[in-house]
């Protein structure tokens, strides 16, 4: 590989570790060594990637928010086409490791002044373009009145069944919910 | 007072001060000491209260929310004269330092063993306890199909509203998100 390529293939690396890592021990157990060594780089090298712990941990949950809003977006290349489909995947983006990875870090910066500015203003990122492929991906009409509001409701929702998944599955209750308010929400942007 | 009552205002002032401790400083940030401190307790009948750092907070928490419980109830003595307005007395219950304690008490509960039985076991009474209050207080028909479940979906968003208030004020947000998401469920629960 090429030296360019090999250093982009590392930052990957490191940057998916990072995220493992946050959900699996919280922001207490995520140093910059813990996971160098998760994702197989010297320390000297995750170093040379990000300096500082802040800059690795906020990157990696920006990387992987970027790549799963990716991943959505390919899975309906159509749009709308069935939207409770469509909700039922948004739902799922705040289900797994990432959402898990970010809830450590948010919580981790309500209390530490070093990592608040800068997990402010990724939340805002990221809550924006989750909020964008929402709007896109639904077919959703945001000069109707209310619709921009149903959809930001929809997320927090979503936000919220991440939450409730925390400490244990809660995959039965939440595909019951989901079906339920899918059909309202499908009534309501139609 | 008589001894048992100066108890028991001890015991209230320690859970009262061990709430306000997590939801400022975290779970990291909160121990016996510093709660006993806050209370104006000796640290010696602060652990004849609660022997235990867990049992303190998870004694909290539980306290704390079913205070709340009770005054919400006592807002609504006719149950649902106005759903709207119970829609926004609920969501209130997840915007304050009860949820934020909550939400570092559950959050470490993910990575700590000791912890994690006893924090499962509170979500579980908590979430239960509100719900029924949501299901009372909203005045909803239960044995209708879907009802328990757009029930649910509500105290999720608050959940998810919640979080999105952990490290910015989202209060101008959420309120338009409330007032839309209530014409919603008045119309799902009429």
């Amino acid at each position: 590989m090429p030296k360019q390529d090999r250093s982009r293939a590392t930052r990957q690396r490191l940057l998916e570790a990072a995220v493992a890592c946050l959900a699996e021990h919280g922001w207490a157990g995520s140093t910059v060594s813990v996971v160098a060594e998760r994702a197989g780089v010297s320390r000297g090298a995750a170093q040379h990637h990000f300096p500082t712990r802040e800059d690795l941990f906020t990157a990696a949950v920006e990387y992987v928010a970027e790549e799963r809003s990716t991943a959505l977006r390919a899975l309906f290349p159509e749009g709308a086409a069935d939207r409770r489909a469509v909700i039922a995947a948004l739902v799922d983006l705040y289900t797994g490791p990432l959402f898990r990875a970010a809830l450590h870090l948010w919580v981790a910066a309500s209390n530490e002044d070093q990592l608040r500015p800068r997990v402010t203003e990724l939340e805002a990122h990221v809550g924006r373009e989750a909020h964008r492929i929402a709007v896109d991906l639904l077919g959703a009409d945001e000069s109707v009145p209310g619709v921009r509001e149903t959809v930001q409701g929809l997320l927090d929702m979503a936000r919220g069944l991440g939450l409730a998944n925390l400490l244990t599955d809660d995959t039965g209750r939440r595909d019951r919910v989901v079906a339920q308010w899918a059909v309202l929400l499908d009534e309501a942007l139609a």
